[in-house]
């Protein structure tokens, strides 16, 4: 059963997406191969790939789907307890071209499939075509026996957007008010497209991201819940970081915020990495006529904030940096009930992301 | 969890492939697309294999696996509450390339993996190349999360072998001992293969199937237990009938032998169609250099024996000929407890097998 749900939405309907800390059933993520963003053949980024799944799948059943042409190198790099099913894709981002899974007070899970068109269509989007990737979300729902919403008129990347299972969404205004998603709409309209289709009441709105170029501002790699009215935000106090501005004004905003049960926001900081993240050898990257090329030197959006929780972990981004103990130590703070594991992800960082942007939770019911 | 099982056996780890008639959890399909076999861009085909599938979905889940280039397509066609996961194949014979699922006594489940050059590799086999049905059975093992043993020295498809369930295998001596499978091999070094891998201990040698060029006489288009100790066997008196001699020396054949456990067969008689079904307009296939052309008016294996045994219904190949309603009448005495349910399927067999050939069944645990 993975039935299109037409006429209706999640709200109507008493489905809510659940908080990434609420318990899970299994983790969907997708094979790296697409030589236009990943250097020297995605070799390198197949192997951190392979990093980031084993250490979730010491905690959580993990799918990865991989093309028919690299099914039997995955499945051979893989451990055997990983699933590996067959999957065509653009590129590798599941957290922005997986479905977003929903549950209900009777046990039943859902799943809204968002529009997607490559972090910004025709505007300023990131690949040549996205025909395979929006499809990701419905083939996701096929294996899982989910059904779903399908928003063809809203365009949303679920890396833009997290919960706290309460009836709180948080966004960015950069991302989501972006020319090369939804300009049909208004902020407004936005605002209730989201709730509608989260099962939410009140959407708090971070004006940027920290990276304006690629996600248009991704929440993902700024803020996340880390439980109901707490939060975990980017913080560095060294003014020439070039993430210091957007850590500060995001840590502003949310301090003067309430979610939607009418409660503030309590703040835990966290991190960034002492050094910025460059780009290295980008001449090992295919050449693109339809793409603005990487460049070696280039700023990349290097942030721990960008981890995933899973069942009883959290697998967090390590960047060979010196605050890499700082930023696990931080996080174990925010999560005494959970193992912290550091995965390294400098590969995954080059390519525009990293372990939250490629990861995908389906919620337990 | 889909691990490959090395060093070891089914038989010596206490797994049997159970009888198509035990109870399923579901239904395996692949989506044909093939223009090199199918007539007219696979469209005709297409539709019948829709009615197959919507046929059994009445009955029992099915999954239909589909490339990626016909997954739209696909999903559109079929009724919504059909499973549609993307997966490349060569062809559409699930029988052939899907595993053959098997249980044991603590409701474990697990497959066999069988070596397919389709039908005769580079003796007499059918398509251009057969690297993605190879791996079919991988894929569904995946898929299902099931544990696979893969015999990569040993060549058998699905459809040359029938089970009781009661420790006895029935196939034909024309396909097991045909020069394109497994010519390294003894008879009896063939039998303990079956044995070792069904779970069984006595292999039934028919002599031939109706079936010598294209599946080298596979035993699904002549007779199967409908339940232990029992067979069905097809029949017809017309001597000028081309599987007259076939059905006859079976059911001779089928007369002396006993099971596994020592009983006699009960045989019962299934026609044949009154008139032979020849192919029409084969020149709507693709021309392939690499195999025998298709050529109109050829002798299509038509046979009512070809059919499905699913939960709670058996699902018939139906031809627009005057032994169709004989067929399903006949049918429906075998299986008192079933519901019988034709589908019409000329253009199945216009691509070489038919009902059972195109169905896998993960057996219920």
């Amino acid at each position: 059963m993975a039935r299109r749900i037409i006429g209706s939405t999640p709200k109507l309907d008493g489905f809510r997406m659940p908080a990434e800390f609420e318990p899970q059933s299994e983790i969907f993520m997708i094979w790296p191969e697409y030589t236009g963003n990943w250097r020297l053949g995605a070799k390198p980024a197949q192997a951190a790939y392979t990093n980031v799944a084993t250490a979730i799948s010491e905690f959580e059943k993990v799918t990865m789907l991989v093309s028919a042409r690299q099914f039997e190198h995955c499945r051979a790099m893989l451990p055997n307890h990983i699933r590996v099913v067959e999957t065509t894709s653009d590129d590798a981002w599941c957290r922005d071209t997986g479905p977003t899974f929903l549950v209900n007070d009777n046990g039943e899970r859902r799943a809204v499939d968002w529009k997607f068109n490559a972090w910004g269509g025709l505007v300023d989007g990131l690949l040549p075509s996205w025909d395979h990737d929006d499809l990701i979300a419905r083939k996701i729902c096929e294996i899982t026996d989910t059904d779903s919403y399908r928003t063809d008129n809203f365009v949303l990347e679920g890396g833009s957007i997290h919960t706290d299972g309460e009836g709180t969404v948080l966004t960015t205004k950069m991302c989501l008010l972006s020319q090369g998603r939804n300009p049909h709409m208004s902020q407004e309209q936005i605002e209730n497209m989201l709730c509608e289709y989260l099962g939410c009441e009140k959407t708090l709105w971070l004006t940027d991201g920290i990276d304006p170029d690629e996600t248009n501002g991704h929440v993902d790699d700024v803020a996340c819940f880390i439980r109901p009215a707490e939060i975990c935000c980017i913080d560095t106090d060294d003014v020439n970081h070039p993430f210091y501005e957007a850590a500060k004004k995001a840590q502003q905003e949310l301090a003067l915020m309430t979610d939607a049960k009418g409660r503030k926001l309590k703040i835990h900081k966290l991190c960034c990495t002492k050094k910025t993240v460059l780009m290295e050898n980008a001449e090992t990257i295919d050449n693109r006529f339809s793409a603005k090329p990487r460049t070696t030197g280039e700023l990349c959006i290097a942030s721990y904030c960008n981890f995933l929780i899973c069942n009883g972990a959290i697998i967090v981004p390590q960047y060979d940096d010196e605050n890499d103990a700082l930023a696990l130590s931080q996080i174990s703070d925010m999560f005494p009930d959970r193992t912290v594991v550091g995965v390294p992800t400098r590969e995954i960082v080059y390519g525009g992301g990293n372990i939250h942007c490629i990861t995908q939770q389906v919620p337990k019911i």
